[in-house]
């Protein structure tokens, strides 16, 4: 590239304006940084009626994305049109011309990531994508860069701000979930529809684009073991809460040997682990390498100056790179093949809350069927519920997945025990 | 700089060592991020004649250090010496030669950060000294980069884990200080002489380098306001968590205007507060910046292999900078003049503990001081101590500095009042 570097940039909504902004903005500080001067000299847009919030040069504007793919001036395309198609076609075709990319898409890049990741290592380009996970947070360019020596086991984050928002009014206010997620609709926190976010499919997508880039997989959004918040009561709280646990959407990505656990779920977390103290809309994302230890980031999830920010941050990696000759070297190419856990080699602990008949001989019956599943107690608290029955809440200790869901439903069958209320994951402590 | 660059290293100490392997063992990863193989092909040491733990062919090993500042070939010079002098000076006539430099020298930033930094901006030479602050967390670069375009307010950070270490035994335990400083030194937590770290020092040299880069202004160690832990008790910390606050020893750099405060002293953190549920020898700093908001980095704080690791990676910065033909820019020359605030321009909420009288009136002629200071109370806890008396616990709102100096000087003018029995910084919470 040269003293000059031509963008094509696919998309003109909400974070291309504020690409288009900043860009213009920093002219000066991206030339500090990179020793070229950017220019946006194409824009693909859907509707050239539209009214738009910035001014733009009418010949930079075009609906053929043709415009952008094959102008061999342009040398990096930005997309942040969002959705699967076309977007997926334009990128894997402006690869085809050598064009680098930077990309906003976590619904592209959680659904064929592989694809585009394999296609930009064999054309020597560069796909950068940072704004699409946790906007707020250069956790992306950590994971590479920071790590690029060292060899990441586990992953855990915070990744989405509006159920981390509702389960924080929850513990702190003792609201129950419909009330929160109102109150989160009113505020703009939570969209109209809000499956996406509550449900966990946001949070298993980024997810998926994380474990892809720390462990050398292509991980999948379909990959993740998703469960969303919308079942969680107040009592699990509260229980939680007695036991020195925090309730937090945790996404787990983890691996050992060579196969591959990831999952985004309701798990209490213990008060000591650093993650429990994140609140509100902040997301955190916390990293374990086998050299480094353990480190986390923490940091407002999204937003759109973070996300446009994140864009610019990857357009200025992508001008660099080719500066020095090193494009499509820094990839995170998946070059491990992917071998998911089975039930039987996830391990983790659990809190299980069951009501039972009040009587003797119950917690011995339940205890005996945990060992015959090779589960161990690790904390049990027992109190009145009701006149007759009680309510029985055990932590495990590090058990198989494939064990609890076995214990789960022999317990049930016992005739002692009237109702499995809840059971999640526990992570950190001892 | 072309296909292989030479490098000069000045020390072959621990870290110095660590260097050495790394830069031998990722020859292929640094090549896959510079462009370029790195060479380390002269070496400063004091004593040829040292048994080493590592192999160095003889004819790298020089005792006059001319052999590195004068060698045209050299393009970087790594410095892990240590101390003032001579590094000091080997330092500013690296730059007199056109060199760059990566320090890991705590001291040597803290006391003459200023005068080095503006020397290379003059040569248009790199120096960079990530390892010099929080060993396992890239901060300098992230405050540098990731806050390139935006305005830094506040930077809070455990930076020192020694003391980190012992605060959380503490608490954790209700030992006393001593008696957890000992089992530290014997662990090699702590040092036989463990003044630096007990006393702040450390700390301090970390923060005045950290606001000197967050905030463009040359802070040296003696700007900082330092106290150490040495005289936190146990009932200190028991009072603190009675209220929700944790015992931390925080360093905190603000600025107001174009006033900047730094400060390490030992600190009620509120529970909630991210900061507060850092323990161990773990470090973490906490950025406040007014366009991307609150983030917080969190990571071991020391090691061989992070600080050897945090060189590596400013040694990669400077070849890829070197090539862009931005050497020197992206620095964070002290562009700003130096304005320390006052003690009437430094706010915080604070604690203070008093043994008081137990008489009808003592709150009140207590309260009215306070208010002829301008401190309004957030906060009372009192309880019985000994017979006749009654130990006070007052948290206040923000109140300057000096109000409270002048407060707890009136205050132990009054013969209700018996004791001060310690007053700390408040941080965190609304």
């Amino acid at each position: 590239m040269n003293g000059k570097v031509k963008i094509g940039l696919m998309g003109l909504g909400t974070v291309g304006t504020g690409v288009v902004r900043l860009v213009e903005s920093f002219q000066e500080d991206l030339f500090k940084q990179t020793g070229s001067s950017l220019e946006i000299s194409r824009i693909l847009i859907k509707n050239p009626d539209k009214k738009r919030s910035i001014y733009v040069h009418p010949d930079k504007l075009t609906t053929n994305p043709d415009d952008l793919i094959y102008d061999d001036e342009i040398e990096v395309v930005i997309e942040v049109m969002g959705g699967i198609e076309p977007a997926r076609t334009y990128i894997l075709e402006a690869f085809e011309n050598g064009k680098h990319v930077v990309t906003a898409n976590k619904d592209l890049l959680a659904a064929h990531g592989d694809e585009l990741l394999r296609k930009a290592a064999e054309k020597g380009c560069d796909l950068f994508y940072e704004a699409s996970v946790a906007g707020g947070i250069p956790i992306l360019k950590t994971v590479v860069e920071g790590f690029s020596s060292d060899r990441i086991t586990q992953i855990m984050g915070i990744v989405n701000g509006t159920t981390n928002y509702i389960l924080t009014k929850m513990t702190q206010e003792g609201l129950p979930f419909e009330q929160v997620l109102r109150e989160a609709q009113e505020l703009g926190y939570a969209e109209p529809d809000p499956t996406s976010d509550v449900e966990g499919l946001d949070a298993a997508r980024k997810m998926a684009i994380l474990a892809t880039l720390g462990f050398h997989v292509g991980m999948k959004w379909d990959d993740v073991a998703c469960k969303g918040i919308s079942e969680v009561t107040q009592e699990d709280i509260r229980y939680g809460k007695q036991l020195g646990y925090t309730m937090k959407l945790i996404g787990i990505a983890k691996r050992d040997d060579d196969c591959v656990e990831v999952s985004v779920e309701p798990t209490f977390v213990a008060n000591s682990h650093p993650i429990a103290n994140v609140n509100d809309v902040f997301n955190a994302v916390y990293v374990y390498g086998e050299a480094v230890g353990e480190t986390m980031f923490y940091g407002p999830g999204a937003g759109e100056l973070p996300t446009a920010t994140a864009v610019l941050s990857d357009l200025v990696t992508v001008v660099k790179n080719s500066k020095l000759g090193i494009n499509g070297r820094e990839m995170a190419f998946p070059y491990h093949e992917k071998r998911l856990k089975s039930p039987e080699q996830i391990f983790a602990k659990y809190f299980v809350r069951l009501i039972v008949q009040d009587e003797s001989g119950v917690l011995a019956r339940i205890a005996k069927l945990m060992a015959e599943n090779e589960i161990s107690l690790e904390k049990v608290l027992q109190e009145p519920y009701g006149k007759e029955d009680a309510e029985l809440i055990i932590v495990t200790h590090s058990a198989s997945k494939a064990s609890i869901e076995r214990f789960l439903e022999e317990v049930q069958e016992f005739h002692i025990v009237k109702e499995l209320k809840s059971c999640y994951r526990v992570e950190g402590g001892e």
